[in-house]
């Protein structure tokens, strides 16, 4: 049992980090339309935000958030640090409104809530995760068949979504960059889990990097993390912070617990309440996310609100940047 | 344990009952504007629909369907029974739109998919309800001072909502009507469990009718289920059936579970999970039932489509009737 000064500390980690995590998207947003100013932007190949303190600055504020969210579920149960997670969500829509000034249509609001609350719908319903003690039992779970079933489907949708559907629908749909993002992002917690394991085990003394498993691991999260960064960049520079955080969360969440779930096989645990309640959750996270994508203002150049966009009575196309 | 065939007899009543429902909603409308045309329309105080053939159609249709849904529940569990039966909900909308030719906005179909998964949330966390044996215990769990302040806050809401909002935003804000309804309808549903135990128990021999407590129910139930139906009629003439009948069934089932949990008491049997699961549903049909708010096309006379209406970019007024 946690005691209730736990509770409290674990309560101020996760608002912490909400805001930490919340408010990188403006800064490292700041950045990219400093660096797209200069040169050329991130969504045209650019990488100019590279040179851009803002950026770093806001990359700095996403890993601390992060590490305090992981903190915060060491203090508290799991049911009081999501939800509040998931606030991110509403303060970097508060803060793009304020400080970006980004204009969210009303029914964008919607969509920000209904992300917000199916999220903690299908986390709270989701099924417990093993404790995993060692990088070979990582590397045992991930080689299960259906698990490589999952990393293989999931590789080939990205290399279809690079080659085929950025070039034609990268600047006007946002799903395609975040799609990308979110699927290698589930590839790489798992990687996470075994290198956070194997810097574990290196300190207290038992050298875990003599193993080509932990090499594969820890070359496998640099590179994911890489990409990730690059098309998650793109999707900043070109639509709206607080239509991307949301979709982002959403989209990483959902596919982290397809993961999870797929490696270690634990949907056969799951009662029939927890599987309708997950499929709830994630009508409404769909629901929230196509509200979003209908009404979200194009940022970027004019041209980069195609004709759809101008044909939907819904969207309000305005311009962010002069 | 039910068996396989219970489960099919269960899901293939629980399915018609649907229908009914759903259709009973068109059917009460065609009767609302044949006798709208022909005398003073039920928003205006008529009464012509009692000489509706078609609206008495739409009655018997409706409480066909209630039984079947009732029937329903003694062959399948809720889990299978109450997604089901919120599917009156798509149904409506879909024949709205193909028979009455009601339009609804594309966020109007995303409002109908978020009451019909967000009240599936609600009533599969909802507690499980104690089986009530006996007249006596019905008025027995009716008068702890709890649900008396239930029933007084209750009847004061109404009483306020009829007097001082029917003749200022009756025609115009939907909830007002619809209200009003769901609020009677979750007092109504505890007196029929009371009615129907006492016909039960006549039936077998132990004559009920005998204790006043057991005709304070009976007209009780008459009194209220006059009242909704002359205010759900005030609701029906006015508005868009698809708008009406998804947000009247997320209003009376979440007040009819809020009723039921006061009635036994029953709040500290829920875990955490529950009660956020439950929340999460409630705040998911908010955000349903304002979507349909806001683009709900406006049925009956000109002068019913209010500035607020006209001012909205989202609401696309439309006239239904000619």
């Amino acid at each position: 049992m946690v005691g209730v000064s736990d509770n409290i500390r674990g309560f101020v980690l996760a608002i912490s980090s909400s805001v930490f995590i919340g408010s990188s998207f403006i800064i490292k947003k700041k950045g990219l339309k400093r660096a797209g100013a200069a040169g050329t932007r991130a969504s045209e190949g650019g990488y100019a935000y590279l040179k851009e303190p803002w950026w770093w600055a806001g990359m700095i504020t996403m890993i601390l958030g992060e590490g305090l969210n992981f903190a915060a579920y060491a203090y508290a149960p799991a049911i009081l640090v999501t939800p509040l997670g998931a606030l991110s969500i509403i303060f970097s829509a508060i803060l793009a409104h304020f400080i970006l000034e980004e204009r969210l249509h009303m029914f964008g609001v919607v969509g920000c809530i209904l992300c917000l609350f199916g999220s903690v719908t299908i986390v709270l319903h989701a099924p417990l995760e093993r404790d995993i003690e060692s990088v070979k039992q990582v590397w045992h779970l991930a080689t299960e068949p259906v698990f490589i079933v999952y990393t293989l489907v999931v590789l080939v949708v990205v290399v279809v979504l690079v080659v085929f559907y950025v070039p034609r629908y990268g600047q006007s749909h946002m799903v395609v960059y975040i799609g990308i993002c979110s699927l290698m992002g589930s590839l790489t917690v798992m990687g996470v889990k075994a290198v956070a394991i194997a810097l574990k085990l290196s300190f207290s003394g038992s050298n875990q990097f003599i193993y080509f498993e932990t090499w594969f691991f820890t070359i496998l999260v640099i590179a994911f993390c890489f990409m990730q960064m690059i098309y998650l960049n793109k999707a900043l520079d070109i639509f709206n912070t607080a239509v991307v955080s949301p979709v982002y969360y959403v989209m990483f969440t959902t596919l982290t617990i397809v993961a999870s779930m797929i490696m270690f096989q634990e949907w056969h645990s799951q009662t029939t309440t927890q599987i309708v309640s997950e499929f709830c959750g994630f009508v409404t996270i769909l629901c929230g996310t196509f509200l979003l994508h209908k009404t979200k203002d194009m940022g970027g150049s004019p041209t980069m609100a195609t004709p759809l966009y101008h044909r939907s009575r819904d969207s309000s196309p305005r311009e962010v940047e002069p």
